[in-house]
């Protein structure tokens, strides 16, 4: 605590969340309160292949450096423990080509089905500074789709203690035991903690 | 070709090849020859995620745009039928994640067993310059793992109408066959027609 408040920092623009979907910047406003000025700004930025954590700061490095100013990204992950951690990163592209049966029938040679659903934001303070990422993970495992199939690989992913699917489950229920919850609730703490003061000028924001 | 000629293009500086790995280089001047100008470079390019022609394309982009000047770019795939062409660029992860085996487990739940490797060249004349894209494909099939284990995933592909995979094959069978070699023949034919000219600085050079 002492440490932060000793290198505490002033911002003269609110913190860019980069994003081009509106559900998710709801979400991140609904869990990060009115504590922290934000705006949103839909990028072009490349997306790169590598390890979740590395691909997470190079997107907020990059992305710093466009706004010139705070940045926080957002990536999502599909690991699963028999393929090492894959599809992960590329999840995306899976799904896209062979969707819900085809996301189960990767694992048809493994006993293990077994998964963790992976949120990683990074915020990047400024165009030269290090990004610092906040890791979500919830354990679970991969089943045959079962619930509505209107959010991504909601209805095959079936959380640890539970006995519905992501997609089956209220959204109440969901927002309290995801992986983007317990991610943003590390950003939420850092904030707090950290004690980064916002001087905002009106004409900007 | 009158076309072609019609655009005739003058180069100050040689192409750069961009790669780390000297046994490519070696491939790519074995058959391109001494009549194009070329030079090596290893980039830290960012790796894209995507279509394989869009990888290929965007790196060629930064790569000329670091270079200053035309460059070209190489990347493989390796494309399962059954997938929908996936794991197709991130065949890298895959084979460093889950190896041989895991990569064979993939199509457990397929009886397609179908594949094809895939190269593709991009070239950027200029830092401003649309790539043009050369693709080589080599249709096969995915095996248990046959050959020495000492290049990438060519011990689980056999290409088809040969009853050895690419890591049992001569080199200059593979050589006349394989993905790279069809992708670097258009190269080739490309720089024959196109009539580039290179005047260079012999201080350059």
């Amino acid at each position: 605590m002492g440490c932060a408040k000793a290198s505490m920092m002033v911002f003269r623009q609110p913190v860019t969340f980069v994003t081009g979907n509106a559900k998710k910047l709801e979400e991140v406003r609904a869990i990060l309160g009115n504590s922290i000025p934000f705006q949103s700004l839909q990028l072009d930025l490349p997306e790169l292949q590598g390890e979740p954590q590395d691909i997470s700061k190079e997107k907020a490095r990059l992305a710093a450096k466009q706004v010139d100013g705070p940045v926080l990204v957002e990536d999502t992950c599909l690991c699963y423990n028999a393929l090492q951690g894959l599809p992960g990163p590329y999840i995306k592209w899976f799904l896209q080509k062979i969707g819900h049966e085809g996301l189960n029938n990767l694992l048809m040679a493994y006993e293990d089905k077994s998964a963790y659903a992976l949120c990683i934001f990074s915020l990047a303070l400024g165009p030269n500074a290090e990004p610092i990422t906040f890791a979500g993970k919830t354990p679970g495992k991969i089943v045959l789709p079962r619930g509505p199939n209107d959010f991504g690989w909601d209805p095959i992913f079936l959380p640890d203690g539970y006995d519905q699917t992501y997609a089956e489950m209220p959204k109440e229920v969901k927002n309290t035991i995801s992986h983007r919850y317990k991610a943003l609730a590390l950003v939420k703490s850092h904030f707090a903690e950290a004690g980064y003061i916002f001087k905002l000028d009106d004409s900007t924001f």
